[in-house]
């Protein structure tokens, strides 16, 4: 069987040998290659040997098979078998008085009339061809016979040329063949006038903009139409139909076309009953069309509900879509119902409980993929034709639902209606997925110069508004098909989508917010007003001027930005809670589409707060402060003053180191907030990415935090996500605003309070200047006169103190508050600018009087009394002076950080990148806030920097 | 049409009734629902309307079709044709004269004989029915015809029953049946005596544990063997040897199995010439079996190398692994030359470029799914077979390379060999996907008992070792089939996968880890035996004790898992740079399993590393802490002695708010690091999972860092995933730690630095023990005399030194160095642990000595000298005394923390869980850090924890 060459053939032998000599080491002298052949490669004389999978000689006058697998005879030469096993037949030329082959190539047969190409003999045409007797015995000579055509034998030739078999019924009323003034097409016999031949085998593509003249069409749309209307051919008038679903449903005004046709027949069978009810529907044709009426669709889509009911969970859960398919082939045959679910509206090849996810109610599905259209076009021959229903289920009294369905390439007479609003739309029945068969121009083995793909499936749902049973109306499948030019099949793809989307009446929840927004705006304007009031009495300054304007500005931003972040994380944590959580479906979440406005309300929100958050952080930076050292000067201590060498009984200095001590402290005050913001961050990513909570915000009714990473993931709800990280960032927060105020502030350290003990431990008072005239005081006068002392009499104070053996350290004899706010009077703050001006410390005298804030007064954040003699002094208790550090503004600060984590998110859709922003973004503002800040006090405080570390 | 009762009726009519009243009102009434119907559905005398979809009525002596969409006439009538369109056809009873119905239907027909149960006419076998002449005109009664079998008509009745044709070549010996002595078995003739007949059609399903008789075995077993061996039909050779294969290409000492039959024949043929020079094919027969000699498999799989290049970048870039099969059915035909790549060796649906990425060299793929046993039952009614071999290319001479296949289902009298070492593997050829056909037990169309599918199949590509040129060994194909017993064909699922794998022989680089391991690991030892006697020499201890031991064990661990982290990092390192950066093929990654060794060095590194670290954090918050105040007080105040109310003239008390504040500032400095351990953990999150440098630890060799998500993901390699993040960890950190050394402490703040001038301003000086007569010494003596002054004087003293008006600060004249080492003498030891008994302070007095270190005494961390007499002072400008901080020590945290951050990952590969632990590590340690050390420092200093904020 080898077809080496000599060289070839020494190195097996020489391997031959070895494999007797040294027969495990057979391998070594060879690699195991062979060359490829396929039978097409092989020779005339050779055929194709399947077990040794190359090309062998065949024998003595034969030649290759047509499939190449296997060796015939030679035209002219007969069949001989030999019961040897080395060779299976061999062939004999015929003789001369018998030149011609029998068709089964095993006797040689004289002929009546000439030989064809394969050296057997032809008959004319309506002639069979006879070899044997009927019982099998060879003539001498074959002879051609005609078929009786007439009645009763109705005969004509079969397909093999061979037999006389009945001819169709259609031409069998008189005679086997179609005379005129009879029509014959399509294999069929139409009596004369009973349709014009006139039709139009065109289809058109609209989106390459030329139609061609259609093999299909050709050879069946006469005859379709023709049999469908004169013979009420089922078959015929399903064929008919589906070439006007494959020219797209259009009407183009030619009555001519494929739909063209099947109107025609359609109206001329209006006076039959209608089918199953249903006044579109014409007896024995398929139902394409639902009526014209203007607004029809909205009052199919939208009138009633369909009689089924979904909930999520419970013990009626039922999420199961069951849709279910007519399937026909291009030809009209009826072939199956088909449960959709499989891949049978799903181009995209995935694992089938993936694909199942899209007919799980709820679940917002899309699938893209792209598919080659040299696949295609093996995988899809012939188009296969969908009519979709709604399984209602009811057991033996089984319901089904038809779905309407919108071509987006559906023409109107040139328009594309169906793209425009539903008023216009123009429903119908039937799709299909591929059609690699109406672009065929020629012949129908040709390649199609066109084919034609459902790339966009799409069902809706559509929730009936107010339900509380989950009750949808009929859902609507909307398909967009692609017209493919066929240039280069192999390379080229096309993308194809197939989803299912749900939605609801979205005005009556948009109502509900802006409605909410308009009250809460409103009130924050009052507030934002009492606010600038407020802040007028505390700068005393009676003028509304520009600056007064902006102030509010300033303080309706922020009230602003708090309504809109309230109103969004209300609305995203409605959605959340609803949605996720309901049992009968009664809301479905927004469409991206709607979710835009609501995107709008969460930049406001974020936009104002920044607003607010640099505005505050601009006043904290600017604050005023002043320190009062309280120490005396315990006596005169002899310096030498170098200049004049003269020595002068000064009073020892009071040591600075305190005040050092303390303004140091306050400087590491700044930042300090009620909450981690790292661990914050880590929280929130911790539980949204690790724990999966990140899956609560997928587009499906399910609440589970773990999800198989092989099953089907819908896309993110970006309402969901806004308010499942917003809701988890505020609860983590308030947490941590929780632990650190009622447990670790009491156990382990509270900074604020550190700083108030330390006043008074050091014998320094604080004095800060939010506005102009208004402030807090921290009072820090210590209670055993001196501070500055050395360790021993230190412990002995604060071992004393600790013994309650010395008075207490309020500000009033026998209290205890240490801290209060001030409305200053304008004198007192005269006299302040004058120190700060020359640049020299002193003490300030002062008249105050100390009382307690209504609780009004502590509501609004507003002082009653306007201080002109004498400086008012509110007890403060609530340290509320850190509202001029980080500290006292965690709201602010956790909203902002909350938005910008969430607008991060929003923009890139990525909680990592997210945490990371936000985690910088607050490493950024706590720097400048420590860096001016710190500059800020050595201005007010002229403390050198190197003792603010 | 419709077949409502009554009521329905009346509905309809008043439907009927506003359609023309209020016509767009129509589908106010009408839900448009249907019921369902299919053609089993309907009842005998009824069709199934594909138009309607609904059962209608058969006509007169109509009764349904087999397919049920059409009517027939009933037996006994024959069918009319009308050319009217409302009724298609009529039946009409035969006349009792001519009581059969013609096979067409269309006739009646007098019988010779009598009637079947169609009601046509019946013929006794071997004859055939005549009832037309052969020009088509009816007999008026039919004849029953005798088949003339002998020469040299050799006819016989055809399948239909109403034809003499041709028999079949086997039989046409003498005559067309296979009279005794032959054997007729599958259509075929047998002469006598040319093959036994014992044949055993059983197929052992080893899973199952039980073997049934097949009947596609009973069926063709015998007659493909026979005709295989008596008349070398090629597809009756390739169809014994599938069914070899169906039985798993297993030998049970039976000859007469399927496998038996096979090498029966094969050995009779083993005088032939082999195929294609390959000694195990022989002529006419499918290769299915390498030779059984021991080791024949490691020669054949790792001798020689495949004539191929593989390269993954540049110009020769070559990843194409190009595998074609050929194709057999069942039957033994060759159906066709097959790529593989698209889904045929791929049962899990898939798009076809993800399962492309299979065929990629150097991408590990895995994919795997559930099958539904329903779904692969229509899918695949036969078994299709694969003979896989490689693509070699190379134009016209294109060669292909067999590759070898180890079915591990395959048994050798009883033993599964190739379960087993390699030097037991029986290699064999031919692989199906999904067998359906052999587990029917009865009959051909009956559902199978068991089905049998490859649910694993994995080529694995093995690399040459040491090439430079991507050379790889003939790639072996492992499959692995499972039985499934068919119970609940709908309900059943099983996991498929396939795979591609790459691996190389590992030992070299094992080696070579293993020696670095090795030498390293002999350096550490004297290293830490080094630091154990710097150890001794510094706490003045010259025993060698327990402590000795445990104290070197402890060294040894630190040193120990800085070379297992840096034996791991650099072979993490080594792959990523070597496996994604190469050119020509020449290393591939360890398998899964040749990593365990490498988790466990990993595992080391991290265990010894921890300890090292928990034992510096011990001996830090152990540290001893003195604060040397050098102020003196300047005079006498006056004080009241409440007790005698006496006054008394004392000294005015140095105040100690200067030692407050040094104590404040070195508490603060305790957990101070190099870098910022948030942003490290922040912008390792940011490069790993936003940027995506993730997707370089994928199993394939491409390094980009963005891959699209619908692409295929191979999995990750844990030592890549190591390599990747330790990589990243560190070098983020050394960016960090000299963007902060370089710019941030010379431009924003140096905490370090800002301490020890605070140490000089406050006329502090700070003396730190780390051992008992080794420790660090920040001297912080005023060059202005005092410190204890007011802020005017301050100022003036900080003015006058940047005017460099006043002495320098170092502890000798003249110079600058502020900080030292100090290895102190044991007297002043004793003097400090005096001064902590007595819980007073005081200043020790000493004799010291200041020099510099010797560079060796540096780099090695030993003093030479002892310290008998004076204690002497290193100059130190590096302020080592850090060392006694986190500061001093980043080099142990960050290997600490990666190492945390990499064990969590291999743990969890999860890089944000990863990233949240290491962040709370760091924060509980730091949170452990600052408080033990603050504890320590209270009692160390005395100072009052309250001033410590």
């Amino acid at each position: 069987m080898a077809t080496g060459t000599p060289l070839v053939l020494d190195r097996q032998m020489f391997c031959f040998t070895l494999f007797y000599v040294i027969h495990t080491h057979l391998f070594h002298c060879q690699q195991f290659l062979i060359p490829f052949k396929d039978p097409s490669g092989c020779g005339v004389n050779e055929f194709f040997d399947i077990s040794s999978l190359s090309c062998a000689k065949c024998g003595a006058n034969q030649r290759k098979s047509s499939s190449g697998l296997s060796c015939i005879c030679q035209t002219g030469y007969k069949t001989k078998h030999f019961s040897s096993n080395k060779v299976p037949f061999t062939c004999e030329q015929c003789p001369p008085d018998k030149p011609a082959v029998t068709k089964d190539g095993f006797g040689c047969i004289r002929c009546p009339g000439r030989l064809d190409d394969n050296g057997n003999c032809q008959c004319p045409s309506g002639n069979i061809l006879v070899e044997r007797d009927i019982n099998g015995t060879f003539f001498d000579e074959a002879s051609c016979e005609a078929c009786i055509g007439d009645s009763p034998a109705f005969t004509a030739p079969n397909s093999n040329g061979d037999r006389c078999e009945r001819c169709q019924a259609t031409f069998s009323n008189t005679f086997c063949t179609c005379q005129s003034p009879n029509v014959q097409a399509g294999g069929l016999c139409f009596p004369p006038g009973s349709f014009s031949t006139n039709v139009n085998p065109s289809v058109s593509y609209a989106q390459l903009a030329f139609s061609i003249q259609s093999a299909w069409f050709v050879e069946n749309l006469y005859s379709s139409a023709a049999a469908c209307l004169v013979f009420s051919n089922l078959t015929a008038c399903q064929a008919l139909g589906n070439m006007c679903v494959m020219n797209m449903h259009s009407f183009t005004g030619l009555s001519t076309d494929a739909c063209g046709l099947f109107n025609t027949i359609s109206r001329s069978k209006a006076a039959l009953s209608s089918v199953q009810d249903i006044s579109y529907w014409r007896a024995n044709l398929p139902w394409l069309y639902y009526g014209d009426e203007p607004g029809l669709a909205g009052q199919v889509l939208q009138n009633k509900p369909v009689p089924l009911s979904f909930s999520f969970r419970g013990t009626k859960k039922n999420t199961d879509i069951q849709l279910l398919a007519a399937v026909y082939n291009v030809r009209g045959d009826f072939l199956r119902w088909d449960p959709i679910g499989g891949n049978n509206l799903q181009l995209c090849p995935e694992q089938a409980f993936k694909q199942a996810a899209a007919f799980s109610f709820g679940t917002t599905y899309q699938e893209t993929c792209e598919l080659s259209v040299a696949e295609l076009l093996t995988t899809h021959p012939e188009p296969l034709f969908y009519d979709v229903f709604m399984d209602l289920g009811g057991g033996d009294n089984r319901k089904l639902l038809p779905l309407p369905t919108l071509v987006q390439n559906q023409q109107y007479n040139g328009q594309f209606i169906n793209q425009g609003s539903m008023q216009n739309w123009y429903l119908s029945r039937r799709i299909f997925l591929v059609d690699t068969l109406s672009g065929r121009e020629k012949t129908l083995s040709s390649l199609p110069k066109v084919i034609r793909v459902a790339t966009s499936i799409k069902i809706r749902f559509q929730l009936v508004p107010r339900t509380q049973e989950g009750q949808i109306y009929p859902p609507l499948v909307s398909v967009s098909y692609t017209d493919v030019l066929i240039k280069e099949a192999n390379s080229q793809t096309l993308p194809v989508t197939f989803s299912v989307e749900y939605e609801m009446d979205q005005s009556e929840a948009r109502t509900k917010t802006d409605t909410a927004l308009g009250v809460l705006g409103g009130l924050a304007a009052l507030y934002s007003i009492l606010k600038t009031v407020s802040w007028k009495r505390r700068i005393a300054s009676p003028l509304i001027d520009m600056e007064t304007m902006l102030k509010f500005l300033l303080f309706y931003a922020g009230d602003l930005a708090n309504v809109f972040f309230a109103v969004t994380v209300g609305t995203g944590l409605y959605w959340l809670i609803f949605y996720k959580a309901q049992q009968f479906v009664s809301v479905l979440l927004p469409l991206p589409a709607q979710e835009e406005q609501f995107e709008t309300y969460i930049g406001c929100a974020f936009a104002l707060k920044a607003v607010q958050f640099l505005n505050k952080l601009i006043l904290q930076v600017t604050v005023d402060v002043f320190l009062i050292d309280w120490e005396r000067p315990r006596s005169k201590a002899s310096r030498t003053v170098p200049a004049t060498k003269e020595t002068k009984q000064e009073p020892s200095p009071v040591s600075i180191w305190r005040t050092y001590f303390v303004a140091n402290e306050w400087n590491e005050l700044q930042t300090v907030r009620k909450i981690s913001p790292t661990f914050q961050i880590m929280a929130v990513l911790f539980f949204l990415e690790v724990l999966g909570f990140s899956n609560l915000a997928l587009r499906d009714p399910w609440s589970t935090l773990e999800r198989s990473p092989a099953a089907y993931t819908p896309p993110y709800s970006l309402i969901l996500r806004y308010g499942l990280a917003a809701t988890l960032w505020i609860c983590i927060g308030l947490l941590q605003v929780i632990f650190f105020t009622v447990f670790y502030e009491h156990f382990v350290e509270d900074k604020i309070r550190q700083f108030v003990d330390l006043c008074s431990v050091s014998n320094i008072s604080v004095l800060l200047f939010s506005h102009r005239c208004f402030g807090y005081y921290i009072h820090g006068r210590s209670v055993h006169g001196h501070a500055d002392t050395n360790m021993e009499e230190m412990n002995n104070n604060l071992k004393r103190e600790r013994e309650s053996l010395c008075g207490q350290r309020g500000l009033l004899s026998n209290t205890d508050i240490q801290t209060f706010q001030v409305s200053f009077t304008n004198r007192l703050r005269l006299q302040y600018d004058r120190i700060q001006d020359s640049l020299s410390r002193a003490h300030p005298e002062m008249d105050y009087i100390v009382k307690d804030k209504l609780t009004l007064e502590r509501v609004i954040g507003m002082e009653f009394l306007e201080p002109i003699d004498k400086s008012i002094f509110y007890n403060d208790e609530r340290h509320s002076f850190s509202d001029v550090l980080f500290y006292g503004n965690e709201a602010t600060l956790l909203i902002f950080d909350t938005l910008f984590f969430c607008v991060v998110d929003l923009g890139s859709q990525n909680f990592v990148l997210a945490a990371v922003l936000t985690y910088l973004q607050q490493a950024m503002f706590r720097f400048i806030r420590n860096t001016l800040g710190r500059r800020n006090l050595v201005n007010k405080t002229l403390v050198d920097q190197r003792f603010l570390i």
